[in-house]
C-alpha cells in the first residue's frame, strides 16, 4: 500500500479534517473541575462516533471517573500490533478576562508565523490526538485498510492526575497490549526540528491547608500574639530551597542520575537558546540550581514548584484580617529513581515538623508517577525518526521532556510496552495559560508523520 | 436634671432601641467594595433621620466616597461641649459559608452567657454607636434636653482606610471642634471590667503584586529554570521576622519606646490571661516576639502581619501551573514615635531588592497612621472613669488597644482635642470574622453607661 497517494489526501482533505477539530474543541472538557462532567461525557461520544466513522469498532468505557474511548483496527496479516495514546480532557480555563476570544469558540487566527488554531485544547490534547486519527482516516479511504493493527485508548482526566488510568490499564491489560505504544503530548524540538521524546520527568502533587486559630481574627487584637498560617506558610515554601536553588528534603536527591556525558553532549549540539526561550515568556534569568544548565533544569533535573498558595483576604480593598487557614498546592517533577512515595514522606515529615505547636496540617490528596526512560535499542525508534526525518526540513532528535507523561511509565509496567512519545506542539503552544494555540502547521504535517510513521512501523 | 429616670426610661424602652439597632444592621455598608456604595449612603439617610428624631440638627455631609453624617444639639447655658465618633460602616462578609445566619439578618439569639445581637457590624460599629444614640435619646425624652451640647460626626469609611475623614475634619474644624472627644470604637476589659483606652497603635497597609513572566506558564516545561513569584513572595515574607520574632527592615524599631515602669505594673496588676485569651479561638502558643509579654504584643509593640496572598491556580483539582504574578496585603501595626512614612519607604526597598532582575513589583496602595497616646491628666478621663465604674461590677481601667483608630490622633492633631475612647465590645465578638455579634448586656449597658457620662461631665 503506497504512501504518497494518503499524503496528497491528507493535503486535500485539510479543510474538513479541520472542521471536526473545531468541533472537537467546542466541547469544554475540563476534568478537573465537576462542573463540567457531562461535557467529558459528550467529548467521548464525540471521538466514539468518529473512530467509528473512520471504521474502528470502538466505544466508551466507563470508570469511576470520566470514560475511556477504546477502538480497535485490524491490520494486514503479520502486521505488528500499535496502541494509540491520547487524551480529550483539558485543563481549567482561569483566568478568563485574559482571553481574546472565548475559550471553546475555536478559530483559525492568521498570525506572523503562519495560522494557528485557538483555543482551549487546541495542542494539549484535542488537536495533537486528532493528527493521529486524521492519519488513520486518510489510510483508510486510500486504501480500505490499515497498515498496521491499531487499538486506541483516549482518556479523560489526564489533567486531574489520572485517577482511574492504572486500574483500567490492569483490568484490560490482554485487550490494550501490543507491540509498541504511540503517544501524542510532547512537542517539536524547534519548529523545523521533529523530536521523540525518550525521557520523561515524574510527578508528585501535594495540596494542604495549615490551620492557626479556629476562626479569622482582627490583626489589632491577636496581631503580633497569634500565630499567623501564612508567615508559617511562607517560611515553610521558603525553605524548601537552599540559596544554591537545590531542594532541601532530607533524601530528595536519592536516585537523581548524572546525565550520561553522551546524552550532555548530544544536548549541547542542540545549541539551546535559553535567553530566547526565557525571553519569549517576559524572562531573562535562569532561576533553578546555579550549577545546571538550562536544558537539564527543565529535562533532566528534580524540581519543587508551588502551583497555587492563597489566604486571608484577596478581595477589593483591605481586611485586616488574620486568616485561620493558608492553602497551598505544590508539586515535584521527578527523575531518574526517585520514589513519589518516599518524597511524599519527607514532604509531610518537613511540614508537620515545621508548624508551631498549636497549629494543624490538613492533607487533602497527593498524587506521584515515577519518571521514565526509554529503551531506544528497540528498531521502533529508528523507523519512526527517520519517517519524521523525511516529513520535517530537519532530521529528528531524541530529547528529554520537563513535563510529565505518566502514562508512558505504565504502559511499561503494566503492559510491558515501550512508547514513542511523537508530538507537534510548539514551546510558544501557551498549554495550561489563557489564548491557548496549535499551529496549522503542526495540525497537517503532525498527520502526515503520523501515515509516514505507520508506514514505517508496518 | 436627675439621673436616675433617664437610667429608668433606658430600660424601660430597650426594645424599642433593640429594634432600631436591628433596622441599621440590615443595611450592608460594606465600605470596601462599590457594589455596596449605595447601602453606605442608605445607612447614612437612616442616621440622619434617627438623629432628627431624637431632636439633633442632622444632615448627610458629601465627600469624594461614603457621606459623612454630621448632627449637632445645643446644652445647657456653660455646659461643656463633646464631639461623638463613630461609624456606620462595616467590614466584608467573606467567607459568607462560614456564618451560620445571613450576615445582614439580624437576630437576637440566647447563648450560654446571655442573648446576643448577631449580624456583622453588630459589635463594630453600629451596635457600639447606637449605645449613645440611645442615651441622648433617653435624656432628650426624659427632660427635654441634653446635660451637654452634642456634636456627632459618623464616618463612612472606617473600614476601608477613611480617605475622606483628614480632608474633612480639615475643612470642617470649627464646626466640629469641641472641649473633647468620645470615641465608641472599643471595648471592655474584660466582661466585668470596663475600659478607657488611653494607647492606641497606628496602622500602614501595604498591598502589591509580584510579577515574573509575563503569562502563566507550564511547570513541566518552564519548573526549574523560570522564577516562580509565589516562591519569592514566600521568600520575602519569611524574611520579615527574624528567629526571635522581630521585624527585620531596617529602622523599623526608631520610635518604638519602652513600656513606662507604672504602665507595666497596672498591667501585670490586670491579670490578663493569654491562655484563655489564645485559648478561645483554639490556639495555644504566643508568636510574636520571645522577650515580650502577651499584652505588650498586642498593646504597645509594633507588628506586621500578611492580611491577604495568593497567586496561581486556587481552584478545584490540581493544575501544574507556574504562576506570572503573586499578590499580598500586608500590615504594620505601629507605636510610639514610628513613622509611616519612612516604613513605608523602607518596605519598599526591601520588596524591590528582594525580587529577582527579570521581576517587577506592581505597588497598588498603601495607607499610614501613627500611634496615639491619651493626656489622661484631663479631668474628663476621671470623671468618665468613675462613671463608668458605677455602672459596671468593677472599676474601669486605663486599656492600650492593639487595634488602630486614627481618628484619635487626626482629633488631637487637627482639632486639638483629647479623646476618650470608651466601648463596650467583648473580644469574643468576632467583629471582621464571620458570625459576628454584641451582647445585649453590652448593649443595655452601654446606653446606661453613656447616660451616666453625659451627666458626669456636664
Amino acid at each position: 500500500m503506497p504512501l504518497a497517494p494518503v499524503l496528497a489526501r491528507i493535503d486535500e482533505a485539510l479543510p474538513q479534517a479541520l472542521e471536526r477539530l473545531m468541533d472537537l474543541l467546542r466541547i469544554p472538557s475540563i476534568s478537573t473541575d465537576p462542573a463540567y462532567a457531562a461535557d467529558c461525557d459528550r467529548a467521548a461520544d464525540w471521538l466514539v462516533a468518529d473512530l467509528q466513522d473512520i471504521g474502528f469498532a470502538a466505544e466508551k468505557r466507563p470508570t469511576p471517573g470520566h470514560p475511556m474511548v477504546v477502538a480497535h483496527a485490524e491490520g494486514p496479516e503479520g502486521a505488528p500490533h500499535v496502541l494509540f495514546y491520547g487524551h480529550y480532557d483539558v485543563q481549567p480555563v482561569d483566568p478568563l478576562e485574559l482571553w481574546q476570544r472565548p475559550p471553546f469558540e475555536p478559530a483559525l487566527e492568521e498570525t506572523d508565523r503562519g495560522k494557528v488554531i485557538r483555543a482551549r485544547g487546541a495542542s494539549d490534547d484535542k488537536g495533537q490526538l486528532m493528527t493521529f486519527l486524521e492519519a488513520c482516516r486518510a489510510w483508510k479511504a486510500e486504501h480500505g485498510a490499515l497498515p498496521v493493527a491499531i487499538t486506541v485508548l483516549l482518556e479523560g482526566e489526564e489533567e486531574s492526575g489520572s485517577p482511574s488510568l492504572v486500574p483500567f490499564l490492569r483490568e484490560n491489560a490482554a485487550e490494550l497490549s501490543a507491540d509498541i505504544a504511540l503517544i501524542c503530548d510532547t512537542g517539536l524540538f524547534e519548529s523545523a526540528v521533529p523530536a521523540i521524546t525518550t525521557m520523561l520527568r515524574g510527578l508528585l502533587t501535594e495540596e494542604f491547608t495549615i490551620r492557626g486559630a479556629d476562626r479569622d481574627l482582627h490583626s489589632g487584637m491577636y496581631g503580633g500574639l497569634a500565630g499567623n498560617p501564612l508567615h508559617v506558610l511562607s517560611r515553610l515554601v521558603a525553605g524548601l530551597h537552599d540559596a544554591r536553588g537545590r531542594i532541601t528534603l532530607p533524601g530528595f536527591y536519592d536516585g537523581v542520575p548524572e546525565l550520561p556525558e553522551a546524552i550532555r553532549a548530544q544536548w549541547q549540539g542542540l545549541g539551546f537558546d535559553h535567553a530566547a526561550y526565557l525571553g519569549e515568556v517576559g524572562l531573562g534569568e535562569p532561576a533553578g540550581e546555579r550549577d545546571r544548565t538550562p536544558l537539564e533544569m527543565i529535562w533532566s533535573r528534580p524540581t519543587c514548584e508551588v502551583n497555587g498558595l492563597w489566604g486571608g483576604y484577596t478581595g477589593e480593598g483591605f481586611k485586616t484580617v488574620l486568616p485561620a487557614e493558608a492553602h497551598c498546592k505544590l508539586s515535584f517533577r521527578l527523575v531518574g529513581d526517585q520514589d513519589p512515595e518516599a518524597i511524599h514522606r519527607a514532604f509531610v515529615a518537613y511540614v508537620e515538623g515545621a508548624i508551631p505547636a498549636d497549629f494543624t496540617v490538613i492533607w487533602h490528596d497527593s498524587r506521584g508517577s515515577r519518571a521514565a526512560q526509554m529503551e531506544t535499542e528497540n528498531p521502533a525508534f529508528e523507523q519512526a525518526r527517520k519517517a519524521l526525518s523525511d516529513e520535517w526540513p530537519r532530521p529528528a532528535a531524541y530529547v528529554g521532556c520537563g513535563g510529565s507523561i505518566p502514562i508512558a511509565g505504565h504502559f511499561k509496567t503494566l503492559l510491558g510496552m515501550d512508547s514513542l512519545l511523537i508530538g507537534f506542539g510548539r514551546d510558544d503552544d501557551r498549554i495550561h495559560s489563557p489564548n491557548e494555540k496549535y499551529d496549522l502547521e503542526s495540525f497537517h504535517k503532525g498527520t502526515r508523520s503520523w501515515a509516514r510513521i505507520l508506514a514505517a512501523l508496518a
